[in-house]
């Protein structure tokens, strides 16, 4: 029984932790506790291949990474281990039905149709591994059964900026039937899931599924992907062409197969510390914060009479001092180049400022 | 009938409008729509010189500025029409006493002892020029009769952190005999002076007397400020051994002179808008500020559902972007090496913050 390959979706763009995520250094280069997001999500991408059979000391080889062009060089150079014939270097952005539809025809080229792929964002911070790397193993024995299987995360919060999961039948072990995926809900429905955690997990994009079956799914389900990943597959010299002749609307993996395929299963991941650091505001929820004050500090500002906020006022050339004085619930982050200054609650606003910052024609700092 | 001779005090070391004002660059440079407050009050100090008798083309050489030898070379470029021979580098700082003895001993050496001086801080702004002069010109025409004036503010609120003033017997057109200097008062008695504007006005360190009434009552009340003063006169060269035995405590005009002095005349200045900009709070009142939020912008900052607060993004060099977004009354203030955010209502915490700094030893950015 050969271990899974796990492969890293580390093409993300965004810029929601601006103004330290850049375009050149999204999400995914965000430091935790001196560890990127891209970095701990290689360690638990080893994990999950150890514990579906790899030997420990060579685990990095069942790791793979889909990029952008653009990001390869960096996130080379951030993931040493990782074997080089292992990183899929995309020429251009399209979805991740994309990204994965080629993946697979990679493992399967190299290890066989019947390889079990197993599909992690690379830019999510996991507190405990164990319980993550536990619940991977099941997802990853399903798999191989021929299922497609999402991982549901257990809801802490009745989160509207997610998509959900609603859980069928059991197949034991924390594992059920996929009933259904769920669009992003509004306020009430999102309350009313996350009073039922035995049946509505969230959607955290992490998947597994063997490389013939995720094939034979986008050739039912996108057969103008199937089309192009069949000519990858023939002529891997030709990819630019092919992926530039890719429509740029291309759906993603949740909407163009898994909502469509039968048989879909899902594991629901325990207390496993999950977390999309998408904003200030959830890394607020995420880092290490001071016992008195529940403020979280990086770097080394002065903090006076300052309360349950978030500073980040790390590693600048020029900016020697942030000091914060008399606020409550205020993320402040400060590059050589922007400063942030922005209400917790209003962390998800960071994509105005960010719109704002495009009209300026400032975009250097973007 | 001599013009006045009109001395700025333009020593101060101030770091309450940190991180804009530095140890190098105090309070005096901080600019308010692009004009620094040294060169904001060089421009009053020439009205009330030409408001004296001085022909207005030719005011500048009726202005005197007296310095700290390490703020000569700035000061100079900063008042590019001060007469060098004006500018007063004290080789050391002592305190107000001994900036405005040496004035004295200086104006009398050169225009006789009968000239009035006006002795004006150069780090306060002032709205209404035109109010102001005119309060000047009554208090120039008492000091002429040979009166210690000082200058009352009318206060606008009942503020703590200043002396004030207490006015006895009407000597007409908004002059007073001087009941009494008052001590900064506590809440309480603030609030009881704020009620009685007709009687308690606040002492903006603003002063007229001739040169030979200073060095009387100098003589009088401080007499080893008078026998260094008189060892100047005798000998200019020996200055600087002069001043470093100078004790390092002496006390300020107000309490050394003023508050000792018989027959101290008051001029109330009427609505004449000044402020000793004392604190980013301060600013905030000063400043233009948007009709609809409130905000006070320097710079271009991105501002985003922000209200009543005040930030400064002025002239970064590396700095290209401070945005700010969903925060109440707060104080944004950016600069190439150093970042403050404070609660207006906690501005005067400031000196905590440059006191923690010390302590850092990051002393570059004070």
């Amino acid at each position: 029984m050969s271990a899974p390959e796990v492969v890293l979706l580390a093409g993300g763009a965004g810029t929601r932790l601006w103004p330290v995520s850049r375009e050149a250094r999204p999400k995914q280069f965000f430091r935790i506790e001196g560890v990127s997001l891209l970095a701990e999500s290689f360690g638990r991408a080893r994990r999950i291949a150890a514990n579906g059979g790899a030997r420990p000391d060579a685990a990095h080889e069942n790791v793979w990474a889909v990029v952008t062009a653009a990001l390869a060089a960096s996130t080379r150079a951030e993931l040493p281990l990782l074997p080089p014939a292992n990183l899929l270097a995309e020429p251009e952005r399209r979805n991740t039905a994309a990204a994965i539809g080629w993946a697979a025809v990679e493992v399967k080229r190299r290890r066989g149709g019947d390889a079990v792929l197993a599909v992690l964002p690379a830019d999510q911070h996991v507190a405990n591994v164990d319980a993550f790397a536990a619940a991977a193993a099941r997802a990853v024995a399903l798999a191989r059964d021929g299922r497609l299987v999402t991982m549901g995360i257990r809801p802490t919060r009745p989160e509207t900026g997610y998509g959900w999961l609603e859980t069928g039948a059991s197949l034991g072990e924390g594992a059920f039937q996929l009933a259904r995926f769920v669009e992003k809900p509004d306020r009430a429905r999102a309350e009313e899931f996350f009073a039922r955690p035995e049946r509505f997990l969230w959607n955290a994009g992490i998947f597994f599924f063997r490389a013939d079956r995720m094939l034979a799914e986008i050739a039912t389900h996108m057969p103008m992907l199937a089309g192009a990943l069949a000519e990858i597959e023939a002529s891997p010299a030709r990819l630019p062409e092919i992926y530039a002749a890719l429509p740029r609307d291309l759906p993603s993996i949740d909407y163009g197969v898994m909502e469509r395929a039968a048989d879909v299963a899902c594991v629901a991941a325990g207390e496993v510390g999950w977390s999309d650091v998408g904003s200030w505001a959830a890394l607020r929820e995420v880092l290490p914060r001071d016992e008195r004050t529940h403020n979280v500090a990086l770097g080394d500002p002065i903090l006076i009479d300052t309360e349950r906020s978030i500073v980040d006022a790390r590693d600048q050339a020029n900016v020697k001092v942030v000091a914060v004085v008399g606020v409550r619930d205020v993320c402040v982050v400060v590059t050589d180049d922007a400063v942030l200054v922005c209400a917790v609650d209003q962390a998800q606003r960071v994509k105005d400022v960010v719109e704002a910052i495009r009209k300026t024609k400032k975009t250097e700092v973007l």
